[in-house]
């Protein structure tokens, strides 16, 4: 296990974060993206170095999972670039003085975001590139011009302290002030951390239980910090009558393919499956879960986590084993189970909670008054997919308010992990999903999570920041007295 | 006093809320327009009835303070429904399908804001109407889509409830469903409805204590909500040597005028004014100080917890009283304090806390090491002022770093009271500012306190959101495949 990184180390680190954070605030777009794009290329040569040892620490196979991942890491940090290139994340606006604005005279006022401060990143053990050291929090906050605290997790930590090194070498290489990037590690220190005044937010992904207690620290401090925690979701899946009919073979195919993946350690594991009594499929079922072999947990504690839940699960009076381990077997080949729709409505707190891990859960209902009374047991999460033909598209409009209100992401006949990065992703959702449902974790809308407005009243051109300026210096998209104005059309 | 709304009737509103909140969901932002443009027009031919009650319960003058305020209060409601036809605040997001996507093929995904949910509003007493029943939160809320349940203020019972019944017979013959508008009476009311799971969102505006308290109750919820408090502010203003100078005289009338507005109610007023030692501004502080006369406070409990908190100004053994009541006098006259920045710096806690009312004290710094002290020993607020010269530009420019992290919103050469309410309003900070950086709670940015981003993944055109729908027929400007498309380019 990785050793505590002392009080005296952290504060080191941590102040010199808020020395950083005064240096970076003052940076352009353009130098955060030029280490950006650095520190993704040091990535990318280090690519030897690293993937070894994630294979080692995470037993996660190399191929294609590991090269995968980062691939995306890399591009990550190459997405957070062109967002700063593009510059619409500082929305920018300019009110010019108006005597006749009619609340009464209006003095001159402009508004643009500037970085919150210091960020302490408590990394995952399920994405050790991709949401660990260098991963996407670490990418949108030091886009946001925020030092970086990085918090390594247990489960990697020899791969963290590597990507550690190449992390702050490149930035340093490429300009960025010291202090830019840190790290720490332990359980103890990472608490210590989220109560040290200088931290002016945190990012989490991990469990529910684990994130609600840092949460609950980030909210008891003096004073509170946002803290934006991805708890996790159990992604219900609903397949209509029709989609069974036209296309049930495929749907299984899809669907254990997506919750066996990765050993099911994603938090878009399609944990229910939503199918119309009367379906047929059992025995597809069950021979697609069974031609899936047993995966390494990521470490102890998941594999522990995982046996206990899917044990609780297994031994419930209401559930059906479909297919799964034997005494004897790999205890981590997948579980498939069943229940009526009736019973999980009774039974929604026990058996709609996320088990990590590679099982997933059937619910056979019997109508539409039993899907809706399923939907209406579930907690909020990441995604709802459903799974419908066009000819069904009224019944289903029907039920998207209730999904909506369910989730961040709806998904129509796709399945729920692998998650692209565009403009229009969107990781998160009501509570439990998230603790801050007005924000994603993932996609380029994750740097706004890092920022604050801030407006200037008033202000002589010589002493407003370069974004608010009257020549827009950076030909910024900006609104202009109300009305929105490109980056090309308002330079002059 | 205000009767407590009990139980059943609580829940009663909140269940109506949740019910509209659906059905709020599925309109579209110009029926909402509608709604509050007839809420604006409806207070606007109840004014000579509302009035009168207003000056009766919170003794505030009627002219010109009440009469500004009601002009401001139908401001706000008719600027949101610009913001609605505007269409940004949706956010709307289009990524086409692209195989070529260089982290893998990409599907198609389609991102905008939705309506969080019931939004609880608890209102302030200091501004009967532009901060209260049909006030700033609820229109932002209402514009955003959110059924609002609003939480009476007990300083003006009958104003309140004459309000309510305004907005709800406007909105109902608007046309806005039954449940989008309700109000409740009472602490515990509060904070029972504060607890509702059907509850979405809460904003308040109010004090530190009190703001904290349902802070804390909101996170402790099984399910956390984001709660929007905005808790109050001491609004340093620093005045450079050289604007004492060539300003001296006016910059004191401008001060005296600023604090003692509306009795120094106004979470705004500035509480601090950092002036350079030997300013020999004291005579022309004390005859202006003394040219101003006592005014009634809004209620009781402000009117006590003023004379507390001046009362342990006043006996601190470092401060000066430059002037203020004496024995006999009105109580209310206005307090002007002073203070060495050495000693200030020691004690900040204790002196630079918000003292809500006719008070405001002199920090006498110095040099800039003593300046510097000063404002690195105060808590981040709303805003922070300089009154400073042109040729002062990078004297200042030096201490904008600092600013900026103090701060919400920055004045050059004028006075934090009197918030004007436009595009770049920004009207939070830092806590103790408010319990939510990221956001503002004036201007238009504030709608984006009660909305959530949703991604649709794979769906058919007929089964989107009209803002996300390929033929665009709301005309909104979008980002589609990253770049920023303005509503009449991509119509079609």
């Amino acid at each position: 296990m990785i050793d505590e990184t002392p009080g005296p180390d952290i504060d080191r680190v941590i102040t010199a974060a808020q020395v950083a954070a005064e240096a970076l605030a003052t940076t352009t777009p353009a130098e955060r993206a030029r280490w950006l794009m650095a520190t993704a290329d040091a990535l990318d040569k280090a690519a030897a170095d690293l993937i070894p040892v994630a294979v080692r620490e995470t037993r996660l196979p190399e191929h294609p999972r590991l090269h995968s991942e980062l691939v995306r890491t890399v591009f990550q940090l190459r997405l957070f670039a062109r967002v700063l290139e593009d510059g619409e994340f500082l929305d920018a606006a300019v009110d010019h003085a108006d005597p006749d604005w009619p609340m009464g005279p209006r003095p001159d006022i402009r508004r643009a975001m500037v970085p919150m401060g210091p960020v302490l990143v408590f990394t995952a053990s399920n994405f050790p590139f991709a949401l660990s050291v260098a991963g996407h929090d670490t990418a949108s906050a030091l886009a946001a011009g925020c030092p970086v605290v990085v918090k390594a997790h247990p489960g990697h930590p020899e791969l963290s302290a590597r990507t550690g090194d190449v992390v702050a070498e490149a930035l340093a290489r490429a300009g960025a002030p010291a202090g830019t990037f840190g790290m720490i590690a332990g359980v103890q220190a990472g608490v210590t951390a989220l109560r040290h005044p200088a931290i002016a937010a945190a990012s989490f992904t991990g469990s529910a239980a684990g994130g609600r207690a840092l949460f609950d620290i980030a909210n008891a401090r003096p004073r509170p910090i946002p803290f934006y925690g991805e708890l996790g979701s159990v992604n219900p899946v609903l397949v209509t009558p029709g989609a069974v009919r036209k296309r049930g073979r495929e749907i299984v195919e899809g669907f254990v393919g997506s919750f066996t993946l990765g050993a099911g350690q994603f938090c878009t594991k399609p944990g229910l499956l939503l199918l119309p009594a009367g379906h047929g499929l059992d025995e597809t079922l069950r021979g697609a879960v069974e031609s899936v072999s047993a995966q390494a947990m990521l470490n102890e504690r998941i594999a522990d986590g995982y046996l206990a839940g899917v044990d609780r699960l297994r031994e419930h009076p209401c559930i059906t084993v479909l297919s799964g381990p034997e005494l004897g077997d790999d205890p981590f080949r997948p579980t498939l189970l069943k229940v009526a729709a009736a019973d999980f409505t009774r039974a929604a707190a026990e058996l709609g909670a996320e088990c990590f891990g590679p099982t997933s859960l059937i619910i056979e209902y019997d109508g539409d008054a039993e899907l809706r009374a399923v939907l209406d047991a579930l907690e909020p999460g990441l995604t709802a997919t459903v799974h419908a033909q066009d000819s069904e598209t009224e019944r289903v409009r029907a039920l998207l308010p209730t999904l909506t209100r369910l989730a961040g992401r709806l998904l129509w006949n796709g399945w729920p992990t692998g998650i692209t990065l565009s403009w229009a992703q969107q990781h998160g959702g009501p509570y439990p999903a998230t603790t801050a449902p007005g924000f994603t974790s993932m996609g380029t809308a994750a740097i706004a999570r890092f920022l604050r407005p801030v407006a200037w009243q008033g202000f002589p051109d010589a002493l407003l920041p370069p974004a608010l300026r009257e020549d827009n210096p950076w030909a910024l998209p900006r609104r202009i007295d109300g009305i929105r104005v490109t980056g090309e059309e308002n330079e002059r």
